[in-house]
């Protein structure tokens, strides 16, 4: 009968000496990095590292060990240089980037721009992240957007890339691609619907209620309430409010979000008529310059990978054998080339941390088109 | 001065002897396999693997070694766990999947649905797969195929899941989490056009030609090499096949797939008008027992992830420490969960390999409602 206790002691005992070897391990390639600092050369040499790993596979006595040699390995040396990088950056020899950091990002008097309409929820998505001091104005699609700040007419644009219940917006993605710009922030606003009218007018005045088609679904519940009201379906929620503000009859309401009622000088009649937690929008802020926040923590990249066996795996690696944690992967198919993708992941960091740097050094040898799209 | 090979060379030394004792871990391992195999214990055990892994983190000397510790113990045990499974496998005791194993598909006299009309893409790439000796009936919409297949009127559903220009179509992502059907194949589908027309008609017959707009567009080249020709738009290629059959006037010519010339008797008079392999849609076929082909590559599961740090890295974790090459990776939102997503992988492998038993094992230990869509 085999004892599980001792072969549990038995691995125990293995374990203690590869944890002793490891830390040995790793003091040498505090030496290697000093001689590196020292020399000017680079941490990481992929063909040497598939030297060695051939050669420790080789060690091995059976496939099954091999490949397990190998992918243990694969991932000490990942670590080996991680710990390489940061010694690098302890000794100013910081990995360009391209990116410059600055303290904080300059909203005041900022000329911004956002797709659709003044009082849309792209509208309440840039105030709430730059306030009320800037300069804003807005243009029909998010191409025109996107061609404002690289014309250099708006600092920041506002654009939505995500929503909690439809998913992504696919076409931001592709736009993210065609230009160089880089994400400098982001905003969530749930969907809130409040009824709004004129300063004068009061619930008991209400014969009339504007709003989108889908608004006024949300709001059935609240509308079941008061059903003598007529229900009109608008073109959005914030051309609605402009034309309760402009006919300026008291018995006209109309249902939108809280910041169309400021914006067309509107009361609001009563508020959380729709308010669901589960429907947000998630808006990205775009500029033109490389610059991060030294606080900020999340990083947005995309690679392009070849139709191989392997390299969406050995991508993914560089994000967990360097202890990323990734928050969102998407894909989009690469024009032009059949079944080959562009992948978008976003990952928690910032571009001065050297695990960063060392996942990043990894996808640029192995992945094509590395971008950063920005670290907010 | 350090010398970098003398460094190189006490690596060496360390690498062998952390090869020969990962070695004689394994060998230990084998004898827990065994140990399992005649106690019917679990080879998986979370809690003691947690416990393995903060102890061992306790021997490291500092922060940093105390994470690379247990990264790599981390895939230390996964790799235990892979050998573990190969050798319960080995000795009858399979991992139950709730998949069948079968020979091959049947895919002759099958009755099979697809979303459309005869001579759409979707019908060709119905006959490419299943050829031509089957029972097909269409429907409106991708959820009535669904429903065809839940109540049993049909054995087969043909959907479009992805193209190659377009991206996912993300309904149909939708509708495999919605109902529990099991993917059994898939079939890529070229976008390729030809002009066809009555089999009594040649080219210098035609005066005026029928097609979706996106055709006409597609063929444009082609098309002003014949200015003479009237242009028509019509709401599909497989309609404007239909309308020239029916009307039996030798003036007319369809633009649309060689499949829908074939269905509706007409003669293909140019071909090659538009090829773009840049341009296919990949179709699925779903059917409702839980099979999978003994000759089966490729697995979809899809699984749900709280909005927790180091969720996602945890999942992708257990495909990259199993040696599993992810090929796509997407993520649906899921309702009424905000910023929460279901994560769908397609992975290379078949049901019956022990890496791929790890992978789903580990992940139905740490993620939410893992769903196994198919093995095909």
């Amino acid at each position: 009968m085999l004892d599980l206790q001792k072969m549990r002691n038995d691995i125990d005992v293995i374990d203690t000496q590869i944890v002793k070897l490891f830390e040995e391990r790793m003091k040498i390639c505090e030496d290697v990095a000093q001689f590196k600092i020292e020399t000017g050369k680079p941490v990481f040499d992929k063909s040497r590292e598939q030297e060695k790993l051939e050669s420790l596979g080789c060690k091995a006595h059976n496939d099954f060990n091999r490949c397990g040699v190998q992918e243990l390995f694969e991932q000490i040396m990942s670590i080996s240089r991680k710990r390489q990088y940061q010694l690098l950056q302890e000794n100013g020899m910081e990995e360009k980037t391209g990116f410059v950091k600055i303290e904080d990002l300059k909203k005041e008097h900022a000329t911004v721009v956002f797709q659709g309409v003044e009082g849309a929820y792209s509208f309440a998505a840039m105030h709430t992240f730059f306030g009320e001091k800037i300069k804003s104005f807005h243009v029909d699609t998010w191409k025109d957007a996107m061609k404002a700040i690289k014309t250099g007419r708006a600092e920041f644009a506002v654009l939505p890339i995500e929503n909690s219940t439809a998913g992504i917006v696919q076409d931001i993605y592709d736009l993210l691609t065609e230009y160089d710009h880089v994400i400098v922030g982001e905003q969530i606003i749930p969907c809130e619907h409040v009824l709004m009218g004129l300063p004068c007018s009061s619930l008991s005045d209400i014969r009339t209620v504007y709003s989108h088609p889908q608004a006024l679904m949300q709001c059935s519940e609240y509308l079941e309430e008061h059903r003598d009201w007529q229900q009109m379906e608008w073109s959005n929620t914030a051309a609605a409010a402009k034309k309760v503000a402009d006919e300026k009859d008291p018995a006209q309401a109309a249902i939108g979000s809280r910041h169309a009622a400021k914006h067309f000088g509107l009361t609001v009649l009563e508020e959380g008529i729709y308010s669901n937690v589960n429907n947000s929008t998630r808006f990205i802020i775009v500029t033109r310059e490389k610059i991060y926040c030294r606080d900020a923590r999340k990083i947005s990249v995309s690679y392009e990978l070849p139709h191989e066996s392997g390299s969406l795996y050995n991508s993914l690696s560089h994000f967990i054998y360097n202890g990323l944690n990734m928050t969102k992967i998407e894909s989009r198919p690469i024009m032009e080339r059949n079944w080959e993708y562009r992948f978008f992941v976003d990952f928690e960091g910032n571009l001065s941390d050297s695990a960063v740097k060392n996942a990043l050094r990894g996808l640029r040898s192995e992945a094509q088109n590395l971008r950063v799209h920005g670290n907010y």
